[in-house]
């Protein structure tokens, strides 16, 4: 971390300001200069509150230096973590591609579309059995009953089940049931949830907050690692900007980010990420061109009378040419789909 | 819901989209224009998911006109709501203030800022006993003993304590210590804990999301009066926006928009509303000038010691100053203080 | 346009408002609901000023349905405009590629970026020679000297120049070298520019301001497109978002909206839409993959001493490189490059 | 600026890049830490391609420490500047108040607005005359003829005339009739007009631009001061985030931090910040009582009517009563008015 101290400060400012930091056991290197005074702190200071520092007599800011994630950080593994689930691989070369419909609405639903995907190519089928819905008067997923649907979607298909769990009492029912847990953007920062997730042995897709930080995200991620679970594939789904013709914005650049900073994989979201079905598509293409891990795409057999996100979910018939030219695309640049 | 056409759809799809209106029992007014068709929707389509007309043919956008949040709306309950805890009264007039320090670190400290807080006149003692860290490495609170010291500071000194609660399952806990349990500002939308706070018997003191538009911190609020708790006081804290030199921007005509929607009471948080301790004197002065409902500010004997948010946090002597500009405030717009 | 009334006006506040719409020439449709009174304008309602209806008693909100830009609209002209300068095309399934330097800073450098541009197949060259600068200390380009070196590379190489006008007094100025006249984001909404470019028969390549909307963005090209000049590409180079990992948030699903709305074709500027080197390249093959019309990429010999955003711009040979990954995604997905 | 170097680079890359440093007359401290080597610099870098570091081998990134403006800066000018204009003072504990409409429209408009404003007491009468309009469809302003009916006003009241200019060449015509010069938000990085009116020996209102950082806000007042106009107000109004309730969303922080780090005045305007008129008076109090130097008002005797910003104008009689509220919150904060 780096101190810079204010420019009306006196040198003592400063010199306390060093002997707190080598009361901490770090080291500092106090650097008196034209305009300002700085310490520069050598050591892992990551388990310190360093924004604490601004309290001190004399400073005027605090930098910090070293990212507070360490599990995810590629620093620490440097290949690509590959998260799996039955046929579903995500990460590693290989494009994981899942698709369902928002939510599991009955038996004949989500048969209709698992096999659709399943036509495609696709390893696995999405499916909201709970549902965190923004308004308490909105449908709230099938529950139980939806899990058991997406089973049997499964036990027809072959195909991994990734659904969401809301919240940490119900990870042991929805695991029983699913191949990966989806943790949703709302619940990025759940620590309860992230805690119960880490301590399972079923893969975890980790959708980042809508106005979540890179950091923040890999921290929320370093909260499952730190349980112990490996298994975690990181989800961009958008983020809360003034934009307004899509419902979030979908920053690509994301991905390229990520894989530089950390060994897990890094799927895409263009259903929620844009809100509108004619842009999905497009989207696709795109992340499929930025390498993305995987994507998470909404499909309906009947879009208009969907129980949710309706206006973002393709057709399958869409959907099956949409897989069509990602896998020219993927070809292009050299990723397995 | 007004329902807007594209330009080259045909008369019949408006048809087919007024004949599904009529279907949902809702009443559909078909409006040929010059450019655009528009079909206008009477009814309470509250309750309705209005977004999936997109996916009909020929359709362009859907606007929703009617608010989804009924008992949170003004329309409902004209009458401002008044929070109470023991003598805390927030709303109708009343200008509750609520100081203590992030988190609760010994029953010293807690107590040297109970003591602090009472000596202002101040009515309520916030303190952190979970909480919620950005990263699993900081320090995650005292927990239960946290409740303990926060009891204890309440049985000397009379004021109410509000704390967090974090996962539905502590619910009862933290209730059987606290007087006001508050909802952070990344669980506004857990929604299990949502409920599980409505079923509960104490004020609740909800925080705005930090990318939650009004729309969805009244939803938010909704899922609690829903379950019938009625004492909901909304916090503003601040949104994430470009902007670095402050924590979070932290728009005060929030309360006025607010209080103009709903009858719940509106407080602001100017400690996370900006983070930088020279910025809450001044921003406590603006809130009262705009006739905030409330004010809950973060205070520490030793902030540059304190084991969370220290950078924020006003010292008990800046506190005391800070409720004197106050109150001279309050009583220029008509606070009772 | 779409007014909707208070729920606690009065039926004659609806009237009043349904009579101000008829004076001003357009067809009020007055529709009288169980919660709320709506005022549904039929007609063009382009040149009123629609918000001011927000002051009348009674009025909650005014929603516009039409947008006001006309000639820009894919409506006015379904066909795709294709941009074109000497062998340099944009549009209607041509990917015009232009790239150079970030400030044209010797005849060395200028003349090293134009081969290695050349060398690549692509047909624009670009180059600032006045550069709008953040800080009045830094390099503000070697002005009328930097385009005639401009000039001088185009005679060598048949590249078209593309370079930045700041201010309507330069416009015959710039327009007497350069092929394409850019207007960057921060004169997006400078009027008298966008009038001055308009009435020039040079093409102009207008780029989307840091926080403009779509709407916005398209209303700065109508000015351009209202004075004659018929021959403009839009430009999206990255929005403001609370995103400090990327100078600025490159959102990609503009391209697809804007080609949904206008028939003007669309630029992607992948080198400040990130503002660091690494992330260029995989940018750029997101963007062909999802059909931009063009590329605008900032390319330097020596990145480190670039006079202006060295750590964005690509050296030749991973220019090269990146071009060549672009021709494979532009086949897959049936651009001519 | 501290250089931080990649966790994976040499020794030598760090060497490297301090002998650069030393190379631009800079003096570079090498510090070799545990998980990555740092270059702390010392020395005025204000003039220096701070990020083009980023480009050399082995770099991760670079931190500026010193801000790049110098002349706006409270450590060159501790005491406040004044900004005087006929009567109207702004800063150093005088609050000018400035009102009018958004456009002059009519003699007997521009009047009436005048003689509201004197009633108040206040000193300064804004009042559009060459308008910057999202769209080329929308009233543009009356031009010179409203500019010499703004001087009849101030010849009548002897209010100071505060007007926008959109261009270079227009900075001597409206100066010769108006008493400060306004920099409208989309203008602020409009470097030939800022350098235009630094030319001047009017005084500047600088608006702050919807996206802009603190600081480019005051690298733009820099430019300014720079040519030698050190009569340069400050004007917050609001800056783009995703929120839609509000126009733009208004930070009252501002004040303070740009009291901090500037000597010059800061001006609120509450009517584009907030975008509705029953916001406006709230949010003048909050700015009063946050100390603000000023506040830019929109009125107009007849809002549903105004050729433009209707929405956001206040009454006579509204502004009149605010006025009032403003004074005792003055008062109590000991602002003079």
């Amino acid at each position: 971390m780096i101190i810079v101290m204010k420019q009306d400060s006196k040198r003592e400012d400063a010199e306390k300001v060093a002997n707190r930091v080598a009361e901490m056991g770090l080291k500092p290197h106090l650097i008196f200069g034209e305009e300002r005074n700085v310490i520069a702190v050598v050591g892992d200071d990551r388990r310190k509150d360093r924004v604490a520092f601004e309290s001190c007599e004399g400073v005027d800011q605090v930098m910090p230096i070293l990212a507070e994630y360490k599990i995810a950080s590629r620093e620490t593994k440097p290949e690509p973590t590959i998260v799996q689930a039955l046929d579903l691989k995500i990460g590693g070369g290989h494009l994981g591609i899942i698709a369902g419909p928002c939510s599991v609405e009955s038996e004949e639903q989500i048969m209709e579309c698992a096999r659709a995907v399943k036509r495609t190519g696709a390893k696995g089928l999405r499916g909201g059995a709970f549902k965190p819905r923004t308004s308490p008067y909105s449908f709230q997923g099938m529950k139980e009953e939806g899990l058991k649907l997406l089973a049997a979607a499964r036990d027809e298909t072959g195909l991994a089940v990734v659904t969401e769990v809301m919240t940490p009492h119900h990870v042991d029912l929805v695991a029983s049931y699913a191949d990966v847990l989806q943790i949703g953007a709302r619940n990025m920062q759940n620590y309860q949830l992230l805690e119960a997730v880490g301590e399972c042995d079923k893969p975890v897709l980790l959708k980042r907050g809508a106005s979540a930080t890179m950091d923040e995200f890999l921290l929320a991620a370093e909260y499952i690692l730190d349980q112990g679970n490996q298994q975690v594939a990181l989800c961009e789904r958008g983020i809360r900007t003034f934009e307004s013709h899509t419902r979030f914005t979908l920053p690509l650049a994301s991905v390229t980010y990520l894989q530089s900073k950390t060994h897990l994989p890094v799927v895409i979201d263009p259903s929620h990420g844009t809100g509108h079905a004619y842009l999905v598509p497009p989207m696709c293409s795109a992340a499929v061109a930025i390498k993305a891990d995987g994507l998470i795409i909404e499909i309906h057999p009947d879009p208009a009378n969907a129980m949710s996100d309706g206006a973002q979910s393709l057709t399958p018939d869409v959907f099956e040419e949409t897989m069509k030219d990602c896998r020219k695309i993927a070809d292009a640049v050299g990723l397995k789909m």
